[in-house]
């Protein structure tokens, strides 16, 4: 087999964890599969990089932060493949420009445009380990470029597509895809297997253990993802295609993201164009919106709610004060600094009318009003006072039974 | 005027410092010169990465190494490159692959074979200031190498050579040149000017202030050299031709190395083959040999004395014990742990007959006994008692008036 697998960076956090994740990888090797290794910078490096650019320059260049960050993973791919020498197998580490990770010009974020696997595969066929510097290419000037948030889950799959691997497995702090946050609900359960869909509506809903570009990625090419903790031998999560509908679990998993502000704009006249530029201003000022719902009050005008992280409130406040306002000809704004966001996940959702019912219910039940609802085809979010987000996550947990065995 | 800089590790160790040489590099730059400028490794980057290695494996392999400490000088142009972009000019950093340093194959030591400027001209040509890592290169593998011991200084000389450079500027944490060690003689000198082969002399004698590498890729391609303080505007002393013999000053400076040992192997039998045997021995076993005497006692049999660093010394005495004695059917050895070596160097000496007498008489002067003595055209080495040699250096600087401005 030729597996790929990806570590992160609190995996290769001191010598003592790049010696165990050393030791893991050998015993693969041992086994007889050609390993490709993925790994992200050690522990806290690239938050050590970015303080020092703090003491040099307010706002450096972003071909200057590539060529900067990168240096973190180029670290840990030489140490690891040093510990992986001592314990006596042939090994070679690789940057991503010399594993073939080609990316576009998009400093700071780049995406893999192209995957010229050549150099990786001699090193395979001339039976080395292969360890690859995740989140980083090579653009078309010859330059370095990173792939930003959630680069080396993408390097891991992207490679995996471009060697056609057999697994890419990704390990992280956690062991695997839950229910529901073990934190939240101890009796979470931890999920055997989950659909490439549900897992983007959970990545995307702030689960937090795989971004959703890599997801896409593996869906695209139709590369199983085995999530799984680093720190012990557990099987962890299986992402693949899954035909949901043969079983009786409608709902997957219960996300949650807490750390949610919203914005609502009423009386908006209901002309074309009004979103655009709400959201033009937005987006050109740097602040990411989450979900937008529009809905009709009275003739001729409309109220757009929409969410943001915590951390961009401030920001849009002021856009949405100084600039939205008056461009759009709003009759005002109302907010909410702190408010949760919580969502039922399930690829059976959409063949199952009373589940929207069912996720109300719960609610109801625990007297916890709503602000705001979106739903897509495989998922229902609701937002929620703030205070009132744990009991919310726990409540669905218990409705949907995500606790018990599944049929 | 295209002026190539480097700047050593001490130069840009933190941000501060890092600022100073933006400051300089700025300035250069709005005076009107296209501005190549090398950097090493900030500070104790290099150390602290070696650590962690030897928390890893006792062992690793060369081309491990280059792949990570390799990043110590790829942190430190990107971090100049944005200080320097926050004062408002135009800048690229350049890792030594991107600068087009190509080296040969042999990791950890490698030699630059040529330099590939194209890229670097074009950013030139584009008004930007390059920043070049130093210490590294490309091998036809397309692995990163490093250049070893005076890597950062070679790379900027090289560099200077690849684009016909009119300058080449070296910052070091010291004014420049001086006639001896001020801090053993306060009286010494700073030089203004000093000949390649002068200075191929003192580099090779310990005064440390260039590598001899980078002194004699200066010499075949022509390219002056300037060593001066990045810690003040003083100029320091330039390397260059100069034609001596129309000069008074004979001698121009006296170096010393307190750090040496000396194995004297006596009664060698006097055969072709046997200096090549015991030195092969120490090479073999990485024994560097510094200075090496053989002198014949009586009939058919030869002393062989050499020198080498104080920690080499226990390795060598073993190598002497165990293998060489046996091997060359020698009657026996001697050895002194601890003696220093001094040297007075000065192109003008081949034509002045005298000064090896001068010299001679300043030690007997102090009554200081000679353990060795070696010669080449520009400098006399003498090997005495390690107790002496301070007091030797003073000696020498005061005979020969190194103190008095030059005639």
């Amino acid at each position: 087999m030729l597996i790929v697998q990806k570590y992160g960076g609190s995996s290769v956090a001191d010598p003592d964890r790049i010696r165990r994740v050393a030791r893991r990888v050998v015993n693969l090797r041992r086994e007889g599969n050609d390993v490709v290794v993925v790994v992200s910078a050690m522990g806290d490096t690239t938050d050590d990089l970015i303080e020092l650019v703090k003491r040099i320059a307010a706002n450096p260049p972003d071909r200057e932060m590539d060529m900067l960050l990168s240096t973190g993973e180029q670290i840990s791919i030489a140490l690891l493949a040093m510990a992986i020498h001592a314990m006596g197998e042939k090994v070679i580490s690789l940057t991503g420009p010399q594993a073939g990770i080609i990316t576009n010009d998009v400093h700071t974020k780049a995406r893999i445009t192209d995957i010229q696997a050549e150099r990786l595969r001699g090193e395979l066929d001339a039976g080395k380990i292969a360890i690859v510097a995740g989140f980083q290419g090579l653009n078309s000037n010859n330059d370095i470029t990173t792939l930003g948030r959630g680069g080396s889950d993408t390097t891991a799959v992207a490679l995996a597509a471009g060697l056609r691997a057999d697994m890419c497995e990704i390990y992280t702090d956690v062991d695997g895809v839950y229910t529901t946050d073990p934190r939240l609900a101890p009796e979470a359960r931890k999920l055997a297997s989950i659909s490439y869909d549900e897992m983007l509506e959970l990545a995307h809903l702030g689960a937090g253990v795989l971004h959703p570009r890599a997801v896409e990625c593996a869906k695209i090419h139709g590369i199983p993802l085995h999530v799984r903790s680093s720190f012990n031998q557990e099987p962890g999560t299986i992402v693949e295609e899954v035909n949901r509908m043969e079983k009786d679990m409608v709902v997957t998993g219960v996300a949650h993201d807490l750390n949610v502000a919203k914005i609502g704009i009423f009386d908006v006249p209901d002309i074309p164009g009004v979103a655009y530029r709400i959201f033009k201003t937005l987006a050109d000022n740097s602040v990411n919106v989450d979900d937008i719902v529009q809905s009709s009050m009275r003739d001729g005008v409309n109220n757009i709610s929409f969410t943001v992280a915590q951390s961009d409130i401030r920001r849009a406040l002021t856009l949405v004060e100084e600039k939205i306002l008056a461009d759009v000809k709003a009759g005002g704004y109302t907010h909410e600094l702190e408010v949760a966001k919580v969502s039922i996940v399930g690829a059976g959702m959409v063949t199952n009318p009373g589940v929207a019912a069912l996720m109300f219910e719960a609610l109801a039940e625990e007297n916890i009003n709503l602000v705001m609802i979106t739903t897509s085809d495989i998922k229902i979010s609701v937002i929620i006072k703030h205070e009132d987000g744990v009991r919310a996550v726990q409540a669905l947990h218990r409705k949907f039974n995500l606790a018990g065995e599944p049929a």
